[in-house]
């Protein structure tokens, strides 16, 4: 059973709330096609307004839902949008996190219609960021707008942090959760960046994979030269990166930097029993994804190598001639974006001075080879058996009428580590979307049912969150 | 003692004709400013209109010299130019050939001006095309306007022929030479695209290295995949393509495709000495490339491996995210475009057929991997002591007052093998601008004092090839 079967008219709600629920729909479709149209991408400097215009909607949105110290908190880079619903008093607090800003949009071209051009047809909503994570928030937002329909307020005490620079390294909300700890003080975190298991079956996320992204340059010469009066007689920075890169991971998914694996937890007997029981369908996941053959780690399945185990993958390479025909030249340089999933206990700043180290090591005379840190975050792993872990279990039970999963996903939320370490938080991670929801590449898309269902859950969740303690 | 020392003023020619020379000066400057105005970029099909621009300026040209036939010749992709001066009964017939068409002009942020608005200034001209190989075109036609200018006809026939796809591969010229044998009959061929040896050293090239040009293909997926949901999962396109070119040369400078080397004729150990002998200063090579360290191929000296040693070099890669900041991708696909330089007797087809073979041998599971020939052109080597390349030295000595080198150059005419196997004509390969003259990069130059000299040179030598037979 998944959730493609949980369709309105649920009984997981009183029948008046449901009945809300119901009455909202449009007016719920149309805020989150209006939330996508705002390109807000963290990475593109030319995207900072459009960063504002985005928090400005969710901050008016908090504002109309009666919350309070609704704030946009401006910061280095982008800002935050923070504000509280606190009417439950003896209940507890959870601290809800999703984040508004966007992956970059191109390739262009193979968008269905423009990137922040969002439509709902055939019961997907089509956009850059409809799933990762816009649609998550305006599931929030519309939870909160059906209880505030029916007269009520959510059973637990809510404080709400959404943030602008995920997809970019998180460093300005990192900067200001510190000196904010009173302020986010709960008894729990509720993210909601994750998505379902394989074929829409719910599911709690219980471990996340961490990450550290680079760059890797490689300078020959002020400019390019003439691949017949120079090829030969000097190093060629592509070729020079190409064997750079070959040497930072083998052919059997193996990263060979010095001292990579040191600090991973390996997966215990139990854990790999239980995740060699979930419904994956490994073909159906090739199929979506449309390579030609599924290629894992060595020595671990392809559901274990995707999820529970660090790798190394280059995300772009460039350098040199790249129009049509040919160019007969030496490139003055080239280059590489790169970045390690990690997994528990893998820090960022350690994987980063290890490859560092190792690029250094191995980069040949002739060329100028730096490294740099983009940025990174540690991975996190959920007990399974927390209170409120259990209480995400009931509210998708209650929802879909099925047991979720317990899951790992291969994405990264490096907030999820900062609430814990920093706050001290237990974190939840209860998402919607379907895992082949294309978050990252052209025509995003979610289902519209997963969207109803979903805010269904979060408006039961509080219920079940507020049982937690009595 | 290098070219710089000759100037206007040379007793190389007869008082008369240097007279006319020295009037022209202007005028020759003003012509090649306005010829290298013209985009005549082969490789780029926007540019197509252009290339008919070019070599109509040509034709108008040789029309304007009294030249007989003149045509622009139409062809699958760009223009030939074709002309005859046949005034000299009884004289030998040098068919004259140098191509009209450019590099492409990126990266256009390092021009000091637009690559096609060029300038004269401080004694060089600067622009796409000035030296590789507009420069020696205008070369030619102004060593006969000023033969005009005192009523001569240049004292050989002279049959031209100037090429729009010479940056390209050349397979439109390829197509017609044979046809047109009749029309190409002649003594000797002459080639102007050559330059002149390290520090403006008058030469002759003996040697020129051949080329073939591919690219190779590596597609993942029918769009980019979020490098956390997929990551360890499927093989990363430009991981691969990255093995795949480590595989194909080490960092010793050694190809590793099975085969290559077999068809090598190896450097004789008095061509190693009369090389070693030459004036070439490896750290002022050095310097002018901007290169941190020259790397050659192990065992082999720097000028060795630059002229006379085949080699691999990528010439452009690409794939994934190429912008500031971080995308958490994998690519969908990854490109390189790659080309080897080749010596005498490898042959391009068999070169390509062994790297396609061996690279369709190492490619990995999990990617489509695809090699494509772009073009290719074989290596060429010239007896010294033909009467024609004598006749060539004759007429540099006149100009310059020293002996000329003989040397090999790295870059490759295709259409010198083709003159050779195809015509039957002995190679003369007369050139003049400076090796380091930035041809295929920003700011290609070329000095006026070279232009104003190679003039002379290409006037005095028409007389030294008439005396060929005396």
């Amino acid at each position: 059973m998944t959730a493609n079967s949980a369709i309105p008219g649920s009984t997981a709600l009183d029948p008046s709330l449901e009945a809300a629920m119901t009455s909202l729909r449009e007016a719920r479709a149309e805020a989150l096609l209006e939330f996508a149209r705002i390109p807000s991408i963290s990475a593109l400097p030319e995207h900072a307004a459009d960063m504002v215009t985005a928090a400005e909607w969710i901050a008016d949105r908090l504002r109309g839902l009666k919350a309070t110290e609704v704030e946009v908190v401006k910061t280095d880079l982008h800002p935050i949008v923070y504000g509280k619903i606190h009417e439950a008093p003896g209940a507890p607090t959870a601290l809800v996190y999703c984040h508004f800003d966007v992956q970059p949009a191109d390739p262009l071209d193979l968008w269905e219609t423009g990137p922040f051009d969002p439509f709902l047809e055939d019961g997907r909503f089509v956009g850059r960021g409809v799933a990762d994570d816009k649609g998550q928030i305006v599931m929030h937002l519309y939870a909160l707008e059906a209880l505030r329909l029916v007269g009520r307020a959510p059973a637990v005490n809510l404080t709400f942090v959404f943030e602008g620079e995920e997809e970019y390294g998180s460093d300005s909300l990192f900067a200001w959760i510190g000196p904010n700890r009173s302020r986010l003080a709960a008894d729990v975190a509720v993210i909601s960046d994750t998505t379902f298991f394989e074929g829409n079956v719910p599911a709690i996320t219980v471990g996340l994979r961490g990450i550290m992204y680079a760059q890797i340059d490689v300078v020959l010469s002020p400019v390019d030269l003439h691949s017949g009066g120079y090829g030969g007689a000097v190093e060629n920075p592509a070729n020079a990166l190409a064997r750079i890169i070959a040497s930072l991971k083998g052919p059997d998914g193996r990263v060979k930097i010095p001292g990579f694996y040191d600090d991973v937890v390996a997966l215990t007997p139990d854990e790999r029993a239980a995740m060699a029981a979930l419904p994956f369908d490994a073909e159906a996941y090739r199929e979506e994804t449309g390579v030609p053959a599924l290629v894992g780690e060595a020595g671990w399945t392809i559901l274990e190598s995707k999820t529970s185990r660090p790798t190394l993958d280059v995300n772009g390479i460039w350098g040199g001639f790249q129009g049509d025909g040919a160019k007969t030249i030496i490139p003055a340089h080239a280059h590489a974006k790169l970045s390690t999933r990690l997994v528990a206990k893998q820090n960022p700043t350690k994987i980063f001075e290890a490859l560092r180290d190792y690029v250094a090591q191995i980069a040949p005379p002739g060329v100028t080879v730096t490294t740099t840190y983009i940025h990174g975050g540690e991975a996190s792993l959920t007990p399974t058996d927390h209170p409120a872990t259990q209480a995400a279990v009931r509210a998708l039970r209650a929802v879909y009428g099925v047991e979720p999963v317990f899951m790992r996903e291969g994405g990264s939320i490096p907030v999820t580590a900062a609430f814990d370490h920093v706050l001290g938080l237990p974190v939840v991670l209860l998402g919607f979307p379907q895992p082949n929801c294309n978050a990252h590449a052209p025509n995003e898309w979610l289902s519209e049912a997963n969207f109803e269902s979903g805010t269904r859950v979060i408006a039961r969740f509080w219920d079940e969150l507020a049982a937690m303690r009595r």
